[in-house]
């Protein structure tokens, strides 16, 4: 479905870099569910790039809500959001165009739009997207914070370092979303901070490793064979720019692992059954348990780099070195985790309605 | 969509482990393209059990194509697939419907189904169902290769052994296709195949990561935002039972790259644009670049093992020792390799009859 | 989505009408729900042809269902039907390999497949099929009757003869349910029945008027803009093969009506709102307001006919008369009311599941 | 899907009557599609009311497109267009809340959002949500023109009164195109308009039939079973309001021919298989067969009239009399021809896309 993601519910991006408005239509949410403004805000302060460790482009992420709402409620009509593009310097890219940048879209773009796409700081295909998309999750999210569930992501792991692990999971949700750089530990948060600041001294850029936790969703949830609880959030996740791999409770440390020692036991705990370890991530058979949801996102050393290059002129047909200008982040991976609790949103929120119905995120 | 994965080709599978068919329907494939029973046979002896480290129990995996042929031709109308279940024990597990088996679905589907699944072994989760996926996708996967795709699997690492890289691809894969325990390396074959022993004897159970490229798919094919490559095939992938893990390229080891290391240098060669390196996997911005698609998969540890395990007795509401007896294989992950090579066949096959058209696969 | 229908509650086509089995699969119905074999058959039944204005090939119509079910109750997963073909004679069809039938799709498939589809009996695009149709859709709609919802359709017209209309619809309905000629009045019958025979007299095939009405299901059903009521339904109604017009409520009539006759009153009725005419079949802005679902169905003559009739050999390239040999149906619009009922039972099943929750039509 | 239509190519409405923009986004168009402002701007004044027999409030139209688009060319991302709504009226409104209007979806939008719907102007339900569509079928009607497809829809008829039938296809959709009052005999234009302003003399509306053609459409385009060409047209055609009827070819004229009058014989013509009649509407077996396509649909009249109309107060629960103020349209189905043409584009412009592939549409 391209641009639109969901069966129940679903949310269809639009929009370029450069272009007058980025957006998003969700369609399918309840009637009567109310709009949770300073969530939203929080929302998009987190994933709002500041500070030195992010490019300077700062944009006001103003928005407005241009159908779907009336007053504070949704209507339960197709819900559209529309973010302006405020501040965009289109020469940084011009010469950019004959010369795809390494690890970005800008050649297979070429590939696949036989060079009508907007190239123009990155186009359709620039992280500046996911302002809409973080924005749609939002409204998703503080809906099903109403249900009681709670969604959480830390950097696990960021070149070297290591954050601590989850302990007491409702405060550490809680205090990740006051957090502008999501890491459980502040020493941890500290290291990390100064692994970016070398590599941008070097103009380099890192990447990580990204945690997150969901609890609260019922058990029974997820549609084997294709529409496990893993396929649905896996698709949704790797439409994220620059996630590389995506892995549930133990992941690939299972390799290493025994079957007596990977699988979960069960045991009753206070009349409910649960799970004594939590190595399958919250999903049995591809079905919710009702243990939390775990899972793990690899996210790339962003592409955009001042260090030299190897490129190719397209046009030229030779290889041409690159180095790029402008303004870039050394790291995106503490604002990434604001699309990753979105794109979590929407994918729990979507399965709750189908399995329960249309109302089911009505207040 | 629950059990049928795909847009301009689907695969709907059906059936349970003690019911008299499994089978699959495979809609949309183009009218026209000859049935490959060769092919067929050795990616189901591929999936098959066999020898020392897997279980005793042996299908002879007849299989009928009840619609959509004529002569050795697709006729371009719903071909379905029944594979008859000859070899069925329901007594083994007759205890287990009170206590779910650690790291199976017995629990979640439980939650679920409400008491009215079909519990006989595994039944619609059983491991068996992947016999019509792999029929299903070695239909498509032989068109594939009349188009100069090609697509190979190993065991890239097993509880401490690493096989060795991909060198010569074509050759690796032509290989693989022959080896009942895909690993390109004897030696750690071997040493693969004593470790699974190993833990057979200890009546235990062992996982791994298999690895997977995928030749000659043509650039410019993914559909982002939602419909990235990595988002289309890691949707796929975690529907086969055991995968709790997705990488593309460099994967989760992009978190100790710098930007630097992990971007791809574009260069020509014999004047085409290529990248000097390929921890993309061979998908930029979610669209393919023309290098062979790479991506790792996590497979958990067989679930049954013989070891005693914690469980519940859910009618009982207590906790309840568990001793699984029958037949179980201590290994899959050298079979599930069979179940990877056809998803991804569905995978790419659906694409690029999307990308080309309804007749892309005729011969 | 080619031969998959549905959103919540998918049923998947297979089979040629000289393969060995026709079949479908359901998938997305609710755990739980009992299988009603009595209804089941009776619905084959009401499909059959039978005496001597239906053709004189008699299918048994022994049908076996290979999976989803236990017991006598769904399971939740998969439900697959499968009929055998019992009676096929493909030298009937020998001829019309390079002379197209008019008004049958032979030549249309010849340029969809070209030339690999199955043309013996219509292969997929045979009335064959629908015998799939009608025992998927028995089984749902014996799970809406549950739940208090109606589903009954009779022949309100056929070449000049009308029946009357219906007046205590829960009556009617089940009177027509037990008729095997589904004219509400005994006389209408009678006349319609001698202008079949009249017409196989002659060699020759009549059409005619479907009414179908809906009763018991909730307000508040459908989902505009694109999934209305009458969008889905007249979507669904539309494969079916001979159907080339559908109207809801007063349908092509309202274009002789002035607003002031169309417009269906507002009133209370015993403390619930009702409308005083139902000009609008039931269905106001897409969604359902919760009066009787009122729609219509044109079906073609059956096709096939004994007199000469002109055609062309697609190989010679020239014009060519026709004489269809073999035995048919001098009329089929009794046989596709079941048909209807059944369609009509998938749309509901589906809209109401994805309305109310995966658990709706369990018992 | 809710609001969003379409395989190959979707297209999602939003908006409401009153709210600041209604709008639409295309996904799946390819990239290198010219867009053609003067044919957009034709259609949306076919669209747009205007004269005695129209309502007075009177939207510009304007337009803009805010992403997807560079230069005069579709980029291949979603392109999405806004429309804002200049001329709102609420205070018209606001005695509906409680009454519903006969015939309007004020009700049943109650009956499904509780109250939280926008009611204002008939909110997402309104016929102002045309325009987008309208909007969004130019721009593809516009591509498929250079492919040689050309659409045209008259009103065959209204109230008693006739327009000719079709003759010289291509010349009458050309003329077509050009007119206000899409009627292809001057007289029965004439005829029609004054019933039309007889009508609304007395405070009443009509409704009509609309019958449109389809030219240069390809054979072999369809996916029976359930994508047949009247199926998804017509899922289509009944999303726009007011339509309550389709029919393809002779429609429901059929029930009252013979077969041997309703097969359309085939012919070859200059080489190419034609039929001599085109009772089928171009479809046979639900896949195109080169002739036109031929189909007509049933607008009911305009459900807002000025005479007093039997309604409730859903509040005090009681039935209550009620006269609609404000400016009314006593037709629109003058109007209706623009969005049947834009639909009609929307579901060809899909079909050829999933049939031929992604770059389908490209110049």
């Amino acid at each position: 479905m391209k641009n639109t993601f969901g069966n129940a519910i679903t949310v269809t991006l639009f929009g370029e870099s450069h272009g007058e408005y980025i957006g998003a239509v969700i369609d399918g949410i309840a009637p009567g569910v109310e709009i949770d403004r300073a969530h939203i805000a929080a929302s998009l302060l987190a994933r709002r790039p500041s500070g030195i460790i992010s490019t300077a482009r700062v944009e006001a992420d103003e928005y407005k809500i241009i159908s779907g709402v009336k007053g504070d409620f949704t209507t339960g009509t197709p819900l559209t959001v529309l973010i302006p593009n405020t501040n965009k310097k289109s020469s940084d890219y011009d010469t950019l165009r004959d010369t795809p940048r390494p690890g970005h879209a800008d050649y297979t773009a070429e590939c696949k739009y036989h060079g009508f796409q907007d190239a123009r700081g990155g186009g359709h295909f620039s992280g500046r997207i996911t302002a809409a998309l973080v924005l749609a999750g939002a409204i998703l999210e503080a809906a099903l914070m109403k249900k009681g569930i709670r969604i959480g992501t830390h950097i696990s792991y960021l070149h070297g370092i290591r954050d601590r692990a989850f302990s007491d999971v409702s405060e550490d949700i809680a205090s990740l979303k006051r957090l502008t750089f999501p890491a459980l530990s502040a020493e941890a948060a500290d290291l990390m901070k100064r692994a970016i600041e070398d590599a941008a001294k070097q103009g380099d850029s890192v990447g990580g490793i990204l945690e997150s936790v969901i609890t609260g969703v019922p058990r029974g949830v997820g549609e084997p064979w294709f529409d496990t609880v893993e396929s649905v959030m896996s698709h949704a996740l790797f439409s994220i720019p620059g996630i590389k791999g995506v892995e549930f409770g133990a992941g690939f440390a299972l390799a290493d692992m025994y079957g007596s020692e990977a699988n979960d036991p069960f045991v009753f705990n206070g009349g409910e059954v649960e799970t004594k370890t939590n190595n399958s991530g919250g999903v049995l058979g591809g079905i919710t348990n009702g243990m939390p949801l775990v899972f793990r996102c690899a996210v790339k050393p962003t592409p955009s780099i001042y260090k030299e290059q190897m490129s190719v002129s397209l046009e030229r047909g030779e290889n041409k070195p690159l180095i790029i200008e402008g303004r870039h982040d050394p790291a995106i991976i503490h604002r990434a985790r604001a699309v990753v609790d979105a794109v979590a949103a929407l994918v729990i929120a979507d399965m709750l309605t189908a399995r329960f119905g249309t109302d089911f995120l009505a207040n």
